[in-house]
């Protein structure tokens, strides 16, 4: 039985972890919920999964979920989050909350010895070296869940991680494949929501859409695997089915494969090092006759050279990126800015905030601040 | 030091194994070298490598042999063979010789503590489970070079067997891929003989063009990896670039993928389970756009049907398959049958020869004797 603390159980991950818990009531109990804003579905999966702690991160809504749950724990804020990774039953962690939020939280549950997976690449991709380290020093797996990620560390299952020789991670292109900066420049934010293959959240379908996702990937593959840079390569796979592939230093290369669905790397992630038996639909090679692949189209989609360009800068560089990006994504969201405009205001980030080698918890967050600062005037300038 | 012994050097995999060692001279050592006709390649091949033992099968051709190599051991006929496998030195043993005539020696070298890299799929599909089982008790390692199979080892390395819901073997579909009974039954040899993605030694080469050789791979991989007939599927794959794939009870699928190039397995069986750096050319998306898959027709290559009956019969019957085929295809080598008749003359033996469910060598080398006789006598009403 696998008890797990789920951060961020209202979004896209964490809803998609709870059916699974729910299809498999006998491997999995739910010893702490924690939601930032959806309080009315945090109740409904708290009355449902009965876990022994829910965290309402907004404070403002406190007093609805406590009400509704008298006989559950509830506690709200930062606090509240840091006691859901830290219950003692808890074997495995889920982080599935949207953006740097997820960073102090996994600190915690990495220092309580609890085994991570990991849905949350923020976090690697602001603090990797210093997570990476602390997983290793506090004998704690860390097991992604990006169904990318998990691709690789699927192939990677009793192989010797010196003998990777590259990477790809696939892409699947986004709503956008294909098109020029022209037709960029007036995309809709709705346009960008329709994502071809993934259900998704939207901050992480705007990514997807702009190539930063996969720019994001980059940096947490590096992290995660103990990758250099020119070993990640990325190449567009619009049916999403291979869903990266390792090459080892032989010139042999595993593939991890399947239909698009979120649910099979969270129950990888969750059962890891066995694989338990599900009904998710099968991939069949007759409804996919033909898998393609090219080159993604860097011109046209800068972000994932700005990515590149971060990971190779390091220090508090990628911390720079993602605030930026975040900034710009919440904008793009909010019809504040366009769509090629969001390179832009990551671009003048990356050149205008002070940039540090500095490995510390306290200077990426000053650093996370900071861009979002300086990204906001840029935004209302 | 790996200290090997290949049987079968002049053949296709003999000949590019010691390429492979040739461009690894400081990892492999060579004991034994043994050929069956080709007497002048093997003598090349002695005076380059210098083993311990020199065997040339057909007695006919000793003494030249001896005579070219005089400070050699050279031996002859099937005790030579039995030597060559059985030196006290020798760690792996390749068995790259065509055919049944495999299997003793395969099982001496296993009862000798001897790793098989094994090349000859004859040897499973004959005698599969005695093999699995003499291997086990004898804790030697049997890893194999065909391409497909070591695809899915190289897919399992760290994974619980137990865990495999199916296998997908992929097959090129050959020269006939997409043709019509109409057209095979005007098929020459030379047209069999071209194969479009691999390089190999004719038997083989005949064998892909009429599926004959995926039906004995789906044997094979039955006993390899410890199949149900119904866990075996078999898909057509044009390119020749995913060797393989494992489908997990999770639903998760595991591909590996490459050139076609039989260096490659051959490398990683000599040298599993460690990878070493190689300078094969490696494969590139960009000149593979497209992989494309679809099912095997059955209709046209009645062969791949014959080969699940015989595995679903079991006992003697894939032995009957086997050496109906190898007579089958030497006639069709010699233009003394057509292409389509070669199916027809392992289905009749199938359905004549004495059936049986003895797992002993003696019954297995007696019935593959007694099709051998009924198909010639076939062959000549």
């Amino acid at each position: 039985m696998k008890h797990i603390s789920i951060l961020g159980s209202t979004g896209s991950i964490g809803t998609q972890a709870l059916e699974v818990v729910r299809d498999n009531a006998d491997l999995y109990t739910i010893d702490a919920l924690t939601a930032q804003e959806n309080y009315k579905l945090l109740i409904e999966q708290a009355l449902e999964f009965k876990p022994k702690l829910v965290v309402i991160g907004n404070t403002d809504h406190f007093d609805k979920v406590k009400m509704s749950l008298p006989d559950f724990e509830v506690q709200t804020g930062k606090s509240g989050l840091l006691n859901a990774v830290n219950l003692p039953s808890t074997t495995i962690v889920l982080t599935a909350l949207v953006g740097a939020a997820g960073l102090e939280p996994t600190i915690t549950a990495i220092k309580a010895g609890k085994n991570i997976a990991l849905a949350n690449k923020e976090t690697l991709v602001v603090a990797g070296e210093l997570i990476m380290g602390l997983a290793t020093s506090h004998n704690v797996e860390i097991i992604p869940v990006d169904s990318e990620h998990s691709a690789l560390f699927q192939c990677l299952v009793g192989e010797d991680y010196n003998t990777i020789e590259k990477i790809y991670l696939t892409a699947s292109g986004g709503p956008f494949l294909g098109k020029d900066l022209n037709y960029l420049a007036t995309v809709s934010k709705e346009q960008a929501l329709k994502h071809p293959n993934w259900a998704m959240g939207a901050k992480i379908t705007i990514d997807s859409a702009s190539l930063m996702n996969k720019g994001l990937e980059v940096i947490e593959a590096k992290w995660l695997f103990g990758l250099k840079p020119e070993q990640i390569d990325v190449i567009v796979h619009p049916q999403s089915i291979i869903h990266s592939i390792v090459q080892f230093k032989d010139g042999s290369m595993k593939a991890q494969m399947g239909l698009p669905d979120m649910k099979l790397p969270i129950h990888y992630a969750l059962n890891y090092p066995h694989r338990i038996t599900t009904s998710f639909p099968r991939f069949n090679f007759i409804d996919f006759p033909t898998l393609s692949f090219l080159k993604p189209d860097r011109e046209v989609f800068a972000n994932l050279g700005l990515a590149y360009q971060a990971m190779e800068k390091g220090g508090n560089m990628p911390t720079i990126l993602n605030a930026a990006n975040e900034v710009a994504v919440e904008a793009f969201l909010k019809d504040k800015i366009g769509f090629l405009e969001m390179s832009n205001l990551i671009k003048k980030c990356m050149e205008e905030v002070e940039f540090n080698v500095t490995s510390s918890i306290e200077n990426f967050v000053d650093s996370d601040k900071k861009t979002r600062i300086f990204a906001e005037k840029l935004l209302n300038s």
